[in-house]
């Protein structure tokens, strides 16, 4: 049995954590931490959970963590990780990193993004970037992983194929992505509430969202060269879910036959990954509640350019989920360990 | 492993049911049977089940399934239940039945409601009424059970407790329930399109539903007397849940601590049910993709009535996660196995 | 033409406000009050006002709203409204109030359920309670107009033909009501934002609502004798709208189509009333947008009880509407002036 | 007084015509045509109008509306229009049509798009394309008005200033569009059921909607060359809105002040479009309910390419809105007549 703790418990990616490892035969949470919720019980917080996790949510103490854990899940306010993570990492604890601090190749490319120096550069090094179906090898021999983000996950597994198979035109790159407002957080602001997001919809951060350079990062190396892509984000009035609608311009005539194979060649073998046939798309319905990536594939033979829809839920394959996978590889378990339930569709 | 057949396995119910039940460890699917799509793939009328379901729908045999199932969950459109249980019945093959049409003590009461004599009266007699707290002994000795409607299991376990208890003025209950569109069913008609649903509330059928009749069985069994009531169904916009806001003047005056100390004797030792304390509430949030019954009381004390907060899952508690509880019984598992999930709150 | 001033402009009620004033023939705006907008275009607070209302928001002035404006409608924060009128009044504006300030007749009532003493009693015995239908022609006689609640006109109105013929027994009254999202006003609260809303629903100040001692203050006028009585308020995943199911025994015996006579004869001539025949119920959908109410009715002859339903557009017969009706009637105006489209439905 | 006549009245998109013909002081409604509902009140199928417009659904009579009608508003199911229209055109009535067949230069290009010759093309010869802003002038001489899609008044109106210009590689336009759901209008199918569509996102008939031959229609005729795009449109759990996500390279660098410039430039005087400043981005809240269209645009300057933002009301400013706009041009009047309501945001 894993001992696992879980920093953060009480955002959104913290407490889908929390309910995806309720259902790991294989792991155990023995601690929660929860700085704002400090003595109360988390079923208090997510009535959810009475009867079933009543677990009192505890401050961050990382002797008390790193002595009873063998793996914590980090699903901290941005900025803080960078603060936690060094020291519980020095101490020997598994970490998965569900924040952006982790997940650079380069900490310039974070400076850049993030407005800052990287506070840990010499940590962020020994860290890998825990996109699983990408990075499987490395992340079994690592134990601080950087969890990617909801919109990344989505994004790279819907261009990766052209794109590591040198048919995509890599300048003519745009995803236009759409996220369902679980993705802002459990955060009480006026633009996240009911009324301002419901019956709407609008584009946000538009050629400036951080999430971009983890896209850039890892389809570049794909391709060997570097790329440079248009992503714009979108809020759309539903709880859960990314959609990701990817252009890339074919270097080469493709039918949407071909593209397809060319997509579940690369995806062989993967438990996740569901290509669609030519002439079905996915939708988010099939998604929501799983960990799955599902994936359609259009060939504009007028424009000769790949249309690829990519869909996840945002906090399972996008955040606790890919996470949960993470710790099942690094662990040495069945990498599909409680994760195996469909998309609730209803 | 128990060998289990799902009929009507593509409307919402069935595919509810088939969801729940591949995630049993003990039960295995061996038969999907949908009229509408025979010789398509499950998965390809419900593609979150892709790679993980992709059983081929079958016609109805009546032979086939009892030669090959121990126990079938039927979930037939209205009517159709009636024709296929008694010979599937005759055979020895267990059986759940999702419909109203084996609900009912008295074979008077369901021509009465469903305006038809019952086709099948002998049957009826052998079935139980499959409301697993209140008839698991019955349940125990059964093999044909009349798997209560989702309104029904939320309204009687709301007042259960204070007509047992002889503490409600039996002439004075009130049941205003709200359900989520899901109970609509799968189908096509124009008053259940998106855009006359969505952001629009309305109530129907007041004083007419079928389900006042099982709800009036159950209490006037419990009561030791005939009770008649209101029941008002409304159709709220939101996928899953039934809600139910009961009304009952109280015979002796009651402190919201004393109702609620009524409430958690009567369901003690109740797995899936959560009794909550006086001063908080419960939300279908908080139940939603669960097995779970979460009450809520209040008493007024300057009118001595009680409002009780009912909460469930349509969709689970209110139909499959109630037959598979019910299947648990009757096979002799633990009656949560496989029901142990949290809702899903996000 | 009338020059009008809004106070609180930024708030859901006061936004309404100026929305409705701004298809006013009879009514201009000629200030703007936002004490958190001072300085910014009130259409640069809420854009879809861009090049139709580009307004500065101004701060709080007495002295230049007194001058400046013939009437003024405060939808100011609870409590803020006490503080203001007064000082208004004296300056003869003409009030129309949107808070729970000056909707008593005794000053009790108020400590009673907000908790503290009433801060200006003696204004508050000039003012009038602005139910047009039920208080029109004391409205044409005042200056100070205490604005109805939302769930009190729909409840009020659904019960009062029932009250006034005294053919409801008044200690069985009860009234369940489910409220649109908009009725917890602009307010950045956990509770508040959209994924804690959507898709669930939830009850709260259960026999504890300020509004109960609206709703019983004028069925205990309409009745003639004390009223008290139980109000269940409700909060639904939609944006618009309240939607009252009000419960009431009968002293008599009736048919539904006798107790829609009743509705009838009771709000005959009434512009905005719509009672709907025998067998027909309204849906929030038919009056969100519109000042209208709707009301059906339903006999439940086994029980000898009347179930009727009422539905308004909360920000406007519950609020902002039936503001500019008042203001129609004190100004002299036809009362349905800039108050004639049909609700959206869409 | 205009005397009008509503085909098809009872489709979404004819209620709303019906709808904002409501509050036009100009143009009274005299027939409202409906074969679905004939002999049934308007009010009956919408009861949003009851007392407000009452009028009986007739069938169609060609000579009656010729004699009654000064102009007809034709909102019937694809392929009907062609039927009518012919026979009503050459009786002198003046026609905004909303259907697709009445709005291209080509036949050929109609034939291309709907499978099939277009049936009457001399009198296609005769129409005009009825997007305001673009054919003000020819609309004033024409009588018989091919109202722009939804999508297409969208799209086009976000990329015409960068065509028009010759600032766009016109080999590289994408438009990523997004609907309400009000656009897959009233019918009665599986895929439109609340359940199937909310909390879920899809996208269809990728590379192959209609619409997109519209709009290379209209932006090459702009450009002075045949243009050919992309246009991906997607279903979004909302009632109304579209939204169009517009890319495009640009032939020069641009900054994002000097491309906002641009736009304000193109679309100076024009009431029903608001060009936002940089560094503001419209939202659909902001129009649905309204005539408007809004517009943002962001540079990317890493990539010299230009992102649009276009937000409309599908049932407005792409359908019935845009048929009143249209009239109020053939007729001489105010081209906002009717039209000036701001948004509901709420």
């Amino acid at each position: 049995m894993i001992k696992v703790g879980v920093l953060g418990a009480t955002g959104y990616a913290g407490i889908e954590t929390v309910r995806i490892l309720l259902n790991h035969p294989e792991a155990e949470i023995v601690r929660v931490v929860s700085q704002s919720f400090v003595g109360q019980k988390l079923s208090d917080v997510y009535p959810n959970l009475r009867g079933i996790c009543d677990f009192e949510c505890c401050a961050l103490d990382e002797d008390d963590i790193a002595e009873n854990c063998d793996l914590v899940f980090t699903a901290l306010p941005h900025g803080a990780s960078k603060v936690v993570i060094p020291s519980l990492y020095k101490k020997d604890v598994k970490i998965i990193d569900l924040s952006g601090d982790f997940r650079y190749n380069d900490p310039k490319v974070y400076e850049q993004w993030y407005g800052e120096p990287h506070s840990a550069p010499d940590i962020l090094a020994e860290s890998v970037y825990g996109l699983c179906e990408l990075h499987r090898d490395e992340i079994k021999t690592h134990t601080l992983i950087g969890n990617p983000g909801c919109y990344t996950t989505c994004s790279i597994m819907g261009l990766a194929p052209l794109v590591a198979e040198k048919v995509a035109d890599t300048k003519s790159l745009i995803i236009d992505a759409k996220s369902g407002v679980t993705g802002a957080g459990r955060s009480a602001s006026l633009p996240n509430i009911y009324c301002e997001v419901n019956e709407s919809l609008k584009a946000y951060k538009i050629a400036a969202h951080r999430h971009t350079s983890e896209i850039e990062q890892e389809l570049s190396l794909l391709a060997g060269e570097d790329i440079i892509l248009s992503f714009t984000p979108h809020l759309v009035p539903m709880q859960r879910g990314i959609f990701a609608t990817c252009y890339a311009n074919l270097n080469k005539k493709l039918t949407t036959e071909e593209a397809v194979k060319i997509f579940k060649d690369f995806y062989k073998g993967e438990k996740f990954v569901r290509v669609y046939d030519a002439g079905t798309l996915p939708e988010i319905k099939n998604v929501a509640g799983s960990n799955y990536v599902d994936l359609g594939i259009v060939v504009d033979e007028r424009l000769n350019r790949a249309i690829v829809i990519s869909c996840i839920d945002n906090l399972v394959k996008g955040a606790a989920g890919q996470a949960v996978q993470n710790m099942n590889i690094i662990c040495g378990l069945d990498e599909s360990t409680g994760l195996s339930s469909a998309g609730m569709y209803l």
